[in-house]
């Protein structure tokens, strides 16, 4: 059976789409579509420039016998702030507040589409680097973990509080947390990473940075390495940083038990990627 | 700007793949694209046809004033098949043996495609169905209830074993284990589910059915009603099992420590599928 143009378009965004950060050779879509190489060139031509103009992200060609075509999922700019308008608006409801000025964000870890969008902005900004493992630790972090790693095409591990059989032999770390001061451990499957590996870190909060800084300490020991590090809010406070290099969407500046307000601010994200690029 | 049909059909396409299960107005197509409803719905049949030709999904075309489109993610028979062979051949290799008989999955667990898909077949399974949430327990079943979530568009609970302060106030159940036969825990935030939903159960791994069973009681705590159990890998065994109304993807039957072999089969996907059609 012959495809149709049309038919093959919206099969090959679907397909480009389910194959992020993914060198697809062009013979591929030829011989599954039954049609020449120059056609195919010319639908993806069509695909790249949609997808540039909408920012749904680019569409690379590696030229050559070993060449073919690459979706790099890139949220533009506006849709970015769109997120990080999303997320605050959600944050200022008063009815988030907790005792010991806590902020209730579950429900938002639980969203898929807010989720989805959110591991799109991360995997947008550190599209150009090589990253082969995202890193959090359970449990609140984990669904944004995944969220990365569907966009940019590398495997989630989590690091846990306890050891569990199901999880084999363990590399066990202690560390301070970085508010209470107490020491805490961190326990990651052997099996988890290869030596050499570049790790993207992410959680769902950062305060002073104690978990990150365990988690940084956890990859010495797997002879890994830091390639960046995502957090959905960080917390303003009185003691130094842990960590430093760090993307974070929204920044939480007071929580006020008594009026009921938060005071919240866009993170260092364009800051930052102003600054990296 | 007037937009080409070949540019509508990769942008529409790739804006119904990230709205699934979500009414989507003509009017919203015509306006985005400053063109005649007729052309759209024209547009529409192309992608309809591709999609069920490809296994992708089925849309649905909702008429009338208050109608639309909807894209129901729905994986054909033949890529299901895949995913279990796909996962049958993982699961069997003998490096995944671990002291006392258990296997070695969270690899698994943390692979975006993979589970992606995974995910995929199971919302397929519950795609007519009315399902407001998605529910499993912390820590390994999380990542496979995100994947259902993002292909059904509701919402995921994580029950949790400690109620923690970030959780707000908390619903709280014992449970007996189904193998251990010891009484355990099960914490749940009071804000995740409203009376009267109906949720679907996740977990990756399950023999007697303690812990679903245990949620499956907190469920009746919130006045929620069970909608379905999906299991990725369920376990043979001598006992009664707990619950009965499951799909699985993949049955252990025996794993042998001396010679170093798991024996692994279809779970009962198909077999419920033609069940409950």
């Amino acid at each position: 059976m012959k495809w149709k143009r049309s038919e093959r378009l919206v099969d090959m965004t679907y397909y480009l789409l389910e194959h992020p950060h993914q060198l697809i050779p062009l013979t591929y879509f030829s011989e599954l579509y039954q049609s020449a190489k120059s056609s195919i060139s010319e639908d993806l031509t069509i695909v790249k420039e949609t997808f540039e103009e909408k920012g749904i992200g680019l569409l690379m060609t590696v030229p050559g016998a070993a060449g073919g075509v690459k979706y790099i999922p890139k949220m533009s700019e506006a849709e970015v702030r769109l997120v990080i308008q999303d997320l605050k608006a959600e944050l200022e409801h008063s009815d988030r507040l907790l005792p010991g000025g806590y902020l209730f964000m579950t429900d938002l870890l639980g969203n898929p589409d807010l989720i989805n969008r959110v591991g799109k902005v991360f995997a947008s900004a550190f599209a150009d680097q090589q990253i082969d493992v995202i890193m959090t630790v359970a449990t609140k972090g984990i669904s944004i973990a995944h969220a990365i790693a569907r966009h940019l095409n590398v495997p989630v591990v989590v690091v846990r509080r306890d050891s569990k059989v199901t999880e084999g032999s363990t590399v066990s770390i202690n560390y301070v947390s970085g508010s209470s001061r107490r020491i805490q451990t961190m326990v990651l499957s052997k099996r988890s990473m290869k030596s050499g590996q570049r790790v993207l870190i992410t959680d769902d909060f950062m305060k002073v940075g104690g978990t990150m800084n365990g988690m940084k300490n956890l990859l010495e020991e797997f002879d890994c390495q830091l390639a960046g590090i995502a957090v959905l809010v960080e917390a303003e406070h009185a003691d130094e940083t842990l960590v430093d290099d760090y993307y974070s969407l929204v920044k939480l500046h007071e929580v006020n038990e008594k009026d009921r307000t938060i005071a919240l601010s866009e993170g260092n994200y364009f800051s930052k990627r102003g600054h990296d690029k």
